[in-house]
């Protein structure tokens, strides 16, 4: 991989961030054959890089393959790993998508719904950078910590 | 058919309720040929009913097929359309299956989930007859309604 294709996703500071380390640690668990030993972690998280160019080549619509949909339930994972250590509570992320790439991915602490969104056009997953990747990360985590703590004792249940 | 086989779901006071009545619905609804035109409700719902023997008959390990999936789809539909006539609010399932037959639904209300349930053995899902099928929805509905009530807050979210 040439140094220019990592190059969005090089900032010191942000590597260090417990979302990259999470993500990091998500993608190599769906690694089972060490496929990704060799890689650094700039150059695991490079797919989830969807620069202006690259997601203009994508076909309007097209079918999620498998790879594609375990690096979004990785994302997702990451997330959910990063509410729980903030609140103590298990959060537990639940993907659904039809073969079409349409679903809905919901993120439950006890029985409260921290996470309810419609997912479309899912073969296009993907951030212009992985700063933004992790902004949109951060956005989601501190919407679930608000409601958990608004409602404690639902999340509590 | 023949009359034994559908003999366990012919209650005519059953197939008045509430729950028998959106079953029927749920399963026409997926019948986009009119293959389900000629069956009876009775004889429509008859593939839910796993007698003692019919459970013994299928293997221990096995692969859902799409079929019975999309009948389980349409149970915790009927379930989710009940809860929904109740409350007044909208209630979602969501349903995630791996291909060994493992997975998990939930039903959401606002931002409360009202059942979360773990599937195992999916391959085997059926009920000892069509009246203790609408006990389960029944009882499924009750816990509902009580954590909708309680929580109204969050439901109303």
């Amino acid at each position: 991989m040439t140094e220019t294709a990592v190059s969005t996703a090089t900032d010191a500071d942000l590597m260090q961030t417990q979302f990259v380390t999470e993500m990091d640690r998500q993608m190599r668990a769906i690694d089972p054959y060490g496929e990704f030993d060799r890689l650094s972690t700039a150059e695991l998280l490079e797919p989830f890089i969807l620069t202006k160019e690259k997601r203009q080549a994508i076909p309007l619509v097209g079918d999620p393959d498998e790879v594609l949909v375990a690096r979004m339930r990785a994302f997702y994972n990451a997330i959910s790993v990063m509410i729980e250590s903030e609140c103590g509570l298990m959060a537990v992320p639940l993907l659904h998508l039809t073969h079409e790439g349409f679903g809905r991915v919901i993120i439950t602490v006890g029985k409260l719904v921290v996470l309810d969104r419609s997912l479309r056009d899912v073969h296009r997953f993907g951030f212009p950078s992985l700063s933004k990747m992790k902004d949109e990360a951060d956005k989601i985590l501190s919407v679930a910590l608000e409601l958990i703590g608004e409602y404690s004792d639902v999340a509590g249940l």
